[in-house]
């Protein structure tokens, strides 16, 4: 069972830097939904994380969708009659609307503003954009670029393809003592951004790395796929698996400095809620704590009616409330170690507060037993206080009835989880408490 | 199935006046809870509604209650010894007590006063008074004009008559598509005052006027009685009707400007109580909730224990916050058209979202169903936002398993129950969406 | 069954009177959780109250616990070299730690210290301690005092005995109509504290003294007995009664003046917490309601897990948030006999709530009934107000259908609930009201 101890110390400074470094490396890769670049993004991170690769044809029915031809991209610009080049795929490869297709002609300005898309409201910078469903091809280019232009005529080359390839899927299962599962999922599809996602996709990727070489209780699958279409077809692919996850996360915009903001499972009271809110409320003040809606990332996806697993999203500051969402200002700057260091400590805090989540039976339910002669409990009484260590063995030996758990008794008596979880392991020892039945041990359903 | 698309216009001026027309000729009728005034009241709606009359024998038993003797009136006056009249009936029939016996006598003025009923703080309106169930007589005057009277003999005349008569019910139905009922109550028995409950009968008479055009989903049952012993004489005659009410209001005090206040049902989480909360919080900010109570018009009779409809109350200002309640300060300009075409239009979306209040299951429930190629969705993505339309869409698919209602959905996700609706609609359209099966659809217990 | 009519008259003054001097007496008497000063306390007690006293021999296993030796004092002190006492036991027996071994020696100053019990906050004030479980010895001193002392030896003389001999229990039981049982307890075994706990004491002892000339509902059974170990000792021996224990109060810190304090029940929403919460909320405004937790006094027990009686807790401040709680500074100046008699009305108060907390059901659910023929309702119709006294039929009518207490209906209505059980009692002469079937009746679970 995973046990972060009061004492327990990690470098976060330097896994931080690790995230970091893995994220630089990764940031210029062109992904998209399907293609090389996202080939080359699971490659990097099989580095420190063995992974299983799985590629889905285009054409494979997934639920309601269909996996789409695969994309690639070899060149693609924009330049004026006298050859300079207005906007190149290779500086950023923002510049094209994802899923692009071919195109090689010379138009008027007037004739190609349908296909240039630009933020009037932040000049500087390119905006990310994509269409993977309708035929289309376009560029994204800083507004301010976009009104030095003159009239003239302008030669837009995208050297892409369409065709049938595949869309890659990648996970790895670390088994625990129970079959049991912790989903964790992050989103690896988007090209040249930072905090969305590739914040996500490091963070996970080293929590994967050292939770292979814990104990844990329950077993962690770790998959990183493309946004909707990916997690749709790994969902698709692994219904046999979803009976075994007790709780998950989606992880996503981790990398900029800001509060954490937990999005709730569908039905807002599972145990993977409780443990999130408690340990957010507990450890990092300032933290909000979203209701479920339907808009968002995979946990759309997870969170459909006829799938509705029990999974949270984790975030720092959520799409739709910072500026840089899905723009050029997503770069490496914009993220920092410290804030993916503090993140990954973060779902490990989560993931502990789940295994420790445990139910147990007060063994002498009537009356107090008598600590102090087991040694837990101070020998001269009167005084006005208790310490909150001790207070603690008394909110677990008075709930544990086998009806509350370890964070429903944190919960109720306002004292961090940790120390409940303390108090119960002591009370274990002595034998004044054990593990409630296994009917009552089961998840909440 | 009654729809007020957003687009749907309603012209409530000529409404508004047409409805204070009404109520104009119908004020100066000598209403009480029997007699000619109830009948000439209920004959000049018929003009404009086709109403059944029935007529309860006095004497018969209505569940606790007898039906009265009938009340006719034909002259009442207070003069002086010099003939001069100080209260005239034919000047407000609010100057005589309701159910007042005969008299014709001298009396001092010491005599006199157990009486005369006036309102010392507000000395130029007349109370309304009556005494139905204990033999008694008086006047109703004002009370700088009490404070005028001279020592003396006074001569007090009420020819009037208590006589085995009967109680007039008036009612209309309007069958919808389903048996299942709404129904409406307005109380006709007061004198002349107008918002109490002349607005209510005039509102429900308009209301009845346009539902009879429409097709609807349920059936509408309008009910014009007088307060109290009218509301319990139906109900006894009419319980085979109970069980086929889904849901209902008791209307009064709507033409008086002033925010609307709905008052719950008894158990005050029935649809009703959905449907009104939601449409004036979205509809008519600085609307009031009450909880139920058992004091007030005839929802007393409506949610007694053994009756308990899901029927709640609509009013404006509710009585006990206004001082013109059951004065003759409430006369026809305290209560404007305006205000009534507004209660008009607010009662008809109320059974818009009992109508439209239906339970869906999403057919395609595991992920989202691909909506872009539906035409449902924009096809490039990566923008910060989400239309409300969108994202009504998605609630719509996410929510429905059989167990939430357009009202749930609307609620929780805090949009526009209309927009919830024609999301619903358009996503039944394409195929993604189905009624839920009939045990599903039935109201709550 | 106990009903206060409004008119009910108490000479609170006398009362309190009473009760503080009876609390003078036992203040000095040297009780501990056994012992001889402990048994004078109950003879005292005795006078007003007949007990039935048992002895629970020491070495007796209960549950968990063991019964301790009994411990005896006739003498203690601290005296320096030059014979001048520093603390004598007969001053005050707080000067020596409750269970203290005997001692006869000399140390220096230093090998003194480990033994010697101050208050640094409070300099002129000797705490309360005691070392039940672990054999120890020492006196506890005033703060400033321990400061004067030069160096030098110190004659510590603790004249003490432990032996095997017995802990007292008392207790009476009151009969009512019913076995179903109101348990009211009061730890007894603090030495010369006033408000911890012969308040406690004394407010019970003269509720006992009241009810046992009352008729009631149930029947009332009051204990006195030491704290934890007396309680545990009590609940051991008396398994049996327990599942007749209907509702039930621990009683202390009840003495000095501050607003009461109501803390709840381990389920929280017994009908006892529902009897004290509307008690205090109508009656004693400022009241504070504290849930649950197991710290504090015999509720600890009581509340156990495999305990679990539906009992509260009353006092006024709690401990914790006085500074002279376990001091010598609550002394019998420190308890008002104002503070008692408001006490003991209370819980009067409480207990009433309890006994007339009965479901009903209207007999003539359908409709209003007409009160108006019975008597209850004025004649005179139209008024804009409803008088109080009429407000509560009609809720108690309303409300009436077997499922709603009497403190349901005070909660839900607003009203206070003798008003309610007023309205109640009166219907029920009417015939309109009847008891509920017995099944209704229970407890909750």
């Amino acid at each position: 069972m995973l046990k972060l101890a009061a004492s327990t110390q990690f470098d976060l400074p330097t896994l931080g830097k690790s995230m970091h470094e893995l994220l630089c490396a990764l940031f210029p890769l062109p992904r998209s939904i399907t293609g090389d670049g996202l080939r080359a993004t699971i490659s990097a991170i099989n580095d420190i994380l063995p992974l299983n690769v799985s590629e889905v044809p285009s054409g494979e029915r997934v639920f309601d969708w269909i996996v789409p031809p695969e994309w690639a991209i070899d060149e693609a610009y924009l330049e004026d009659e006298a050859g300079r080049r207005i906007v190149d795929w290779r500086e950023s490869n923002l510049h094209v609307i994802g899923y692009s297709e071919a195109v090689d002609a010379w138009f008027s300005l007037d004739e190609l503003r349908p296909h240039l898309h630009s933020l009037p409201d932040r000049p500087e910078w390119v905006p990310y954009r994509t269409s993977y469903y309708k035929r289309d091809w376009g560029f994204c280019i800083a507004h301010r670029v976009l009104g030095t232009l003159p009239e003239g005529r302008y030669h837009a080359v995208i050297r892409s393809r369409l065709f049938p390839g595949s869309l890659t899927l990648a996970e790895t299962l670390i088994p625990g003592e129970s079959s049991e599962e912790i989903l964790i999922f992050a989103h690896d599809c988007h090209p040249s951004l930072s905090n969305d996602n590739l914040s996500g996709v490091v963070v996970a990727a080293h929590l994967a790395a050292y939770l292979r070489e814990q104990p844990t209780r329950f077993s962690y699958r770790f998959v990183f796929a493309p946004a909707t279409i990916g997690s749709i077809a790994w969902l698709a692919r692994n219904e046999s698996v979803l009976p075994r996850v007790r709780a998950g996360l989606v992880l996503s915009l981790l990398g900029a400095p800001g509060p954490f903001h937990y999005k709730t499972s569908r039905a807002g009271d599972r145990e993977i809620d409780a443990a999130a809110k408690h340990v957010l409320a507990t450890d990092y003040p300032g933290s909000c704590l979203l209701p479920f809606m339907p808009w968002g990332y995979d946990e759309r996806q997870f969170c459909s009616p006829g799938i509705d697993l029990p999974m949270g999203r984790l975030t720092r500051v959520p799409n739709g409330e910072f500026a840089e969402y899905h723009t050029s200002a997503d770069d490496t700057s914009f993220v920092t170690a410290e804030a993916l260091g503090e993140a990954w400590l973060a779902c490990l805090r989560i993931f502990e507060a789940v295994e420790r989540n445990q139910y147990y039976v007060n063994l002498l339910p009537k009356g107090e037993p008598q600590l102090g002669r087991r040694g837990l409990y101070r020998s001269i009484g009167g005084y006005q206080d208790v310490p909150e260590r001790q207070l603690a063995l008394l909110w677990v030996l008075n709930q544990s009835d086998g009806n509350s758990s370890m964070l429903d008794i944190a919960h109720k008596s306002g004292l961090p989880f940790r120390l409940i979880g303390d108090a119960a392991d002591d009370l274990e020892a002595v034998g004044l408490l054990a593990l409630a039945a296994s009917a009552r041990c089961q998840m909440k359903p």
